[in-house]
């Protein structure tokens, strides 16, 4: 649920006639994202987002994740689009934050992924690999490997309360993955976030990507981890081997593994999974009062984490060499 | 903010599937109403709204609000319409509650009305008592006169709290409003929350009038009055009498008062002043830990009562005799 700011019907008329769209109809808070106020804006050109940005992304950021919109949208991708202004600003400021118009997307997001939406999800995300290898603005992962030790530190003393020797568990996770995390993997941008909920499908076609607001460079193979962790676990969180085929021959297909990625996604997969872990543990132990959101277990990931752990190869995802 | 419930992609696409609106192409919670979900819902035919009653509406009382929809839709009310399902079905079910399909409507509701808004809300107003008038089904208003005291019976130990002497002046407002409330005025289906909020506008034009979850019936000046406590008081809580002149030039244009109603008006818009105080004061007084939604003060119906227990005629409102 997410509209953390209210806009007037004279402000919101004023920031449109900036636009091409023609007028306001209708604007209508929206429950989508967690960071932004997103509100469903009717005008006489059509429908479209306006996202707020608000506090937790970086004013910094926000050319990288639009002029990468653009960038994708040009080249076949289906994603959100900005809409630039008449003086051809894609980032504008209403009620007091930076503010954009984004094309709608159209399209659910699917609450059981079967397998022809792994499918579908790999040959999509291999897509947008590609795509954005031209893309020449650059935004390092602010939370790869480098920055899980820290994360990790302010964690740790409660760390057993969530599940015994968590704590220790992972300290020796990340001697693991820092002593082994592959370096000079094919990188470019990734998405970094590509849970069910950010890939909208119409039926079983997937209709596009959304929310970038993550999206970094980093290992191609790095972003496919995170859709095997984020796809392939089914609610008992039993491994899924088919779905992590599909999904893996969909990416393949589309864009062959080098022999070093086929090596690398264990780890990879390893390192994903302790992302989502720590990410999820910090957010556990510090539940503001009276908080809007419940916050996700983190000991959904500490399962996955043990389960890739366990993993021989990358045949054991369903991939062949 | 309003999406209490999820609904799957698969729960939706089999929901949709009754009606005759084409298959779905998107589903967006939105943050309209308090009571219900409410869901943005994109079809192959074009936008709707999508509302699951929640548990604060009596299902026995959704045929009365859909019917009442339909009613006025058809003669030329602008306000949501509900779609029927194929077998003619206006109600179904989805995720466990009760839910309907209601057309789209445009505009956004203004944050500060001004005297042109007073007029066109004064011209609906009164077009909808009318369009009501044939509409055979019978809503009792649960929020009138009679309901006041037990309602009030609740807080008045606390009362003191929220401002000094509050307790024993709501027992004197009790004691005269029941003494000289009002008998055989002209009545019919009254919306009884026409709050700002409830009412849309493109630019200056009236585009509709929504949320008839409170509809009932009653004296139709009563509405008036509610309106009057809704719209024309400035955030300094002062008694703007162009807007109250405007409103109700607006209403008595199209449905002129009767002389019963004429002198009633000042004692119903103290009531209606007090029916919003006491549903505030009671939310205000039991505010439940770590709650979504920052409840009303009831102090700014406070003033607003004493406001109109020192007005000597509707000649005070700006109406002529």
């Amino acid at each position: 649920m997410a509209v953390y700011t209210d806009v007037s019907d004279e402000e919101l008329a004023a920031f449109v006639a900036q636009y091409d769209i023609g007028g306001v109809l209708a604007c209508k808070g929206i429950a989508e994202g967690v960071e932004n106020s997103n509100f469903l804006l009717h005008t006489q050109k059509g429908y479209f987002i306006l996202t707020l940005y608000e506090k937790r992304v970086e004013r910094s950021d926000l050319p990288f994740f639009l002029e990468l919109m653009k960038h994708l949208a040009a080249r076949g991708i289906s994603c959100p689009t900005p809409v630039a202004s008449r003086e051809g600003a894609m980032l504008g400021e209403l009620a007091g934050r930076p503010a954009a118009i984004i094309g709608f997307l159209d399209g659910m997001w699917v609450r059981r992924p079967k397998r022809v939406h792994c499918a579908a999800l790999g040959e999509a995300l291999a897509h947008f690999h590609l795509a954005g290898s031209d893309f020449t603005m650059c935004r390092p992962n602010a939370l790869s490997v480098e920055s899980w030790r820290p994360l990790a530190a302010g964690s740790l003393d409660e760390a057993d309360s969530i599940a015994e020797g968590l704590g220790a568990e992972l300290v020796a996770e990340l001697d693991h993955l820092e002593a082994h995390w592959p370096k000079g993997l094919p990188s470019g941008v990734i998405h970094a976030d590509l849970f069910p909920d950010n890939v909208f499908f119409i039926g079983d076609r997937l209709s596009g990507l959304i929310d970038f607001y993550f999206a970094c460079n980093d290992a191609f193979a790095y972003d496919v981890a995170i859709c095997l962790n984020a796809w392939c676990f089914e609610p008992d969180l039993s491994f899924n081997v088919t779905k992590a085929r599909a999904l893996l021959d969909g990416y393949t297909t589309v864009r062959p593994f080098t022999p070093a990625e086929f090596d690398s996604l264990p780890l990879l997969a390893r390192g994903a999974a302790l992302r989502f872990l720590l990410t999820r543990l910090h957010d556990w132990l510090r539940v503001p009062e009276g908080a809007l959101v419940t916050p996700k277990d983190p000991r959904e990931y500490l399962k996955k984490l043990r389960f890739h752990q366990s993993v021989g190869s990358s045949s054991d995802y369903g991939l062949d060499h």
